[in-house]
């Protein structure tokens, strides 16, 4: 028999990886001829990187980049084990958890690191990158990661090296010619499951502005900026992405990364599939287990369970979504593939206790799960 | 398919038979066509009347008996479905929840009313009583309960109607002429998992006396007269009480039991499981489930759960235990018989949460386990 282990991680308890890993420790307790096939998942967020990595035996590769204020930081990404792609977390170079909470200011954070990270992994030979924009500290558009890919912008005056959304108002010229030459011959995707377009009352400024340190004002002022510089793109490099939904993720990067890199936005989950090769492994397995930290009708709403449950049930197979925390909602799910919802609890007892044993709670149902296949009925 | 579902109460939660409806509500609702054999259990204690009822579909008698201070007060008693037993738990007759607090006197509490409940049940025809003696108020070696039945007692001055344990030291005669006759006919079963002797530091006075309400000096009459009684039983009637495992329970009524009605004293497990054909029923399941409100190692020590997966490993016949608190120790089931513990719980939350929640999450395991039996793997 071939069990299937693909599961998010457990918020503020497990990665992924552990998560499978303890599913997997409780099956082979009960039944050690089962081969577990373990896929930790991810959505294109925090953890993603470490997924892809455990998913495909690739690499972590660890390196120095400006972050959001231009000072040098630790920063890492991955190749996966073919070396054939890489995959980043832009808030690994340029995320809010970098600045502490008063050096937060939109106006002059940039997301320079981030191109970095895409010149390194360029440097390494890769023919695809995958890139997860969430948690950013910036609100710049992608030109600082444009930038540190060899694009300038110029203004009355002359180039302008521009950190932060400030400094996109007084850009008038878009230069091109430097950009690396090898981003063109490499596919660029991105995990975008925010739909909000570039400006507006949906855009980028408006609704994630005031989180990365912008009070009212200055959210008008870079919500304007972004404006003045989807038009410059449309005109000068005859590209439309005011609209594109995904545009605003990451302050604009969703934008600059479609605008200079011919990057494709897509859904983390299908991103995460492809490149660890979920779909092959879902059509070999007998049985699908999934799951996340907590379970409930919400989760129909494209995150990582519901991504595996739909493919498992594209191809027939049996799936079990194991939660921390089962809602009584989650029974909505079952009209949605899930065959079964396990809970890990085993009696009552507070949140604390079940973080702190999540582990040990997990293999213990990976146990449960096996005794139930093991009897004969 | 045939499943047999006989859970335990869940204490201060839900009936047997609530556990038990609850469990085969949720696997009806995925599996419509399997036959569900609900067989509420009991070990004797409190519960083991509506629990042998409703096994049974037998019926509830109620009655007003005299309490262990010779009051009148409500009480009951059940009768098989078939006419035949009747059932009987002594604690509504003469249990320590009949006296608020500073009524607990084991000096003069009588089981009489216990006595009172055999007679009204040999009125109703019966040639079988099954009788729990948990929760007693009482010390007095079954005295009382024998003179409801017709025995006599006299010591020098004359009869002496014995109300509770303090009057035992009088006696000197014991009268049998005027027992009930029926009782010859009777077959009496006594459920007794607790083995204490009638007498000394192990005995009815000395374990349970104080929280009867005795007094370290009380104690020692009490056991004194116990003692002094045991000696007139072996002299007069020619059996020997005192030592016999379970002669204690209940303040000596387990020995007063076998002196004047030739009852067996016996497992409550064995008990409950022989009125309600048990045994018959796992022998016709292909899967079987128990369960009580917490389970753990000590489960294995002659509680209901245990018992049932006791004879469901000698059938053959897969079992699963469900709990509302597994604790860790529990594990060691696994050795004893269980395939499988599940825990009813679905998420972190206090107690009182599952307490009140106690149907619905059984509900929800019951659904559970229909789902996985349902899965084609």
């Amino acid at each position: 028999m071939k069990i299937l282990i693909a599961p998010d991680s457990f918020k503020d308890c497990l990665s992924a990886k552990g998560v499978a890993r303890a599913l997997a420790k409780g099956i082979r307790s009960i039944l050690p001829d089962v081969d577990c096939i373990m896929v930790p998942m991810a959505d294109g967020g925090e953890g993603t990187v470490e997924s892809v990595i455990d998913a495909t035996r690739g690499k972590r590769i660890e390196l120095k980049v400006l972050d959001p204020l231009m000072r040098e930081t630790d920063s890492f990404y991955g190749i996966t084990g073919d070396g054939e792609t890489a995959v980043i977390e832009m808030a690994a170079a340029s995320g809010i958890e970098l600045l502490k909470r008063d050096e937060r200011d939109p106006w002059i954070t940039s997301t320079y690191g981030t191109g970095q990270l895409i010149k390194d992994a360029l440097d390494q030979g890769v023919r695809k990158i995958l890139l997860g924009i969430g948690g950013s500290a910036t609100n710049d558009g992608g030109a600082g990661m444009a930038q540190a890919l060899g694009v300038r912008f110029s203004g009355k005056f002359g180039n302008i090296p521009v950190h932060g959304g400030g400094a996109l108002g007084e850009l008038e010229q878009i230069h091109m010619e430097d950009l690396d030459p090898r981003i063109k011959q490499t596919e660029i995707l991105v995990a975008c499951d925010v739909s909000n377009p570039l400006t507006g009352p949906q855009g980028a400024s408006a609704v994630y502005g005031p989180q990365k340190g912008a009070n009212e004002k200055m959210v008008q002022k870079l919500d304007r900026n972004l404006l003045h510089f989807a038009g410059l793109i449309r005109d000068q490099l005859g590209k439309e992405v005011s609209e594109i939904p995904g545009a605003g993720a990451a302050g604009g990067l969703g934008a600059g990364l479609v605008a200079f890199l011919d990057a494709r936005l897509m859904k983390g989950f299908d991103m995460i599939a492809g490149v660890t090769g979920l779909e092959g492994q879902i059509r070999e397995a007998d049985l699908v287990i999934t799951g996340e930290g907590k379970m409930d009708a919400q989760t129909r709403f494209g995150k990582t369970p519901f991504g595996v449950a739909q493919l498992a049930r594209k191809y027939g197979k049996p799936v079990i979504g194991v939660a921390g925390t089962l809602e009584e909602d989650a029974s909505a799910l079952y009209e949605l593939g899930f065959d079964l919802l396990m809970p890990i609890q085993e009696k009552p007892g507070d949140l604390e206790f079940s973080l702190k044993n999540g582990a040990w709670l997990l293999e213990r149902s990976g146990e449960r799960m096996a005794r139930l296949l093991a009897m004969k009925i």
